[in-house]
């Protein structure tokens, strides 16, 4: 799994069908600042995941990618690679805190 | 899944007897521009995908891979690792558009 | 999937049971140029792949990774995450032709 | 399979029902240092993985990938590609030892 | 699959219980060499993978990666995403011999 920032969705209208009624976000997966291990930065990568449990734009969340992203009540039988399973409140690191979901807007 | 653009197609007469029949496109991967966050860009990357939705060249698609490419009704039993689930019309980022179907010609 | 030209091949005298009578083949993806998108170029890389449809040296083809490797009747249950299920006769782009099997040597 | 170091760990209270009460921690895979192989290198990659075998903060860890991730007793229905299957003792590479367990604290 | 040399080998004593009398090994991905096409070169990576077929330290291998790692009779129920399926004899490229093993110390 990694950590990805909330950052847009998609719309598609033309869908295979099961696909219907699915929110489609844009997620960007965010690694540990190499310079100072301070905080998180951006990869710089782009990927659209399926989001089950209402998260929203501006958030951290946990993506799960492959075929475990079937394995939700959900996505069972969706034909998707990328699944939220979770929202970040916090993110500890070498004994300290890069992410506190309070702190960020 | 991630968003792609339709580029270009490819023809295969001798292939594994399932795969006959089967549309086959060239897809090239797109994320946000890293420089403005305004617009999407190349990967650089090229994959091939099976469309079952009637997808054209010029057209920006999302894409699954891996085994939960074969999760449609379509593609259950086909040796794919990539399709294209739906036509994007609209990519929202950081609350503004930076794509519309409408604008891309 | 991606396109790949078939460059080599690998001989293993000692290996797992199922895989004895199976054509290892060195493949090396392709992508579009991305100075000019007229022709394919090389990424670089090096993946080996099983082939079952009789792909020669020099040859373009399509490889499929992962489970879906196991898909053909050939390699059901072989522990293989690539395979060649076709060979490329043309490659379209942007409306042109940048692979045509008939001018490759 | 790759050697990893925990160095963090993430917290979500909401999240999927299934990965209630599941460890999830921050691991950085390692490499070996290209430059003299005489030591692991961090490849600057951050991910988070389950853990089921009581891994801290600071140890070295051997990480599995995709659907085999469900492959412990612990995990066989979550939502997770990634798992901690062992706490890496030694790493012997060219007949030397580049990583014990005893003189990392 | 790839081509792989097996460079050392790892100990965790701690780990889930099905991994128990497994041999780990460090493998290092190789490639043909960008510059003259004559040789195979690391690509800088590093992995571990399961051995069940006597593979040694120094010796050339072909590595299966995620679920059909488990394609094998020792393999079935491990949790692991990457095991050896063969030692490298020749490894043959545009018509001449990148790779021997009895000219490999």
């Amino acid at each position: 799994m990694f950590v990805a920032k909330v950052t847009g969705s998609v719309v598609a209208s033309t869908k295979v069908d099961s696909m219907v009624g699915h929110k489609l976000l844009i997620v960007e997966p965010y690694r540990i600042d190499p310079s100072d291990r301070k905080r998180l930065v951006t990869t710089g990568r782009t990927f659209v995941a399926v989001d089950t449990i209402g998260s929203g734009e501006g958030e951290y969340v946990l993506i799960v990618q492959g075929s475990s992203a079937r394995l939700t009540p959900e996505t069972k039988t969706l034909p998707i690679d990328a699944v939220i399973i979770g929202i970040v409140d916090t993110v500890q690191l070498d004994g300290g805190t890069v992410f506190n979901r309070k702190d960020a807007s």
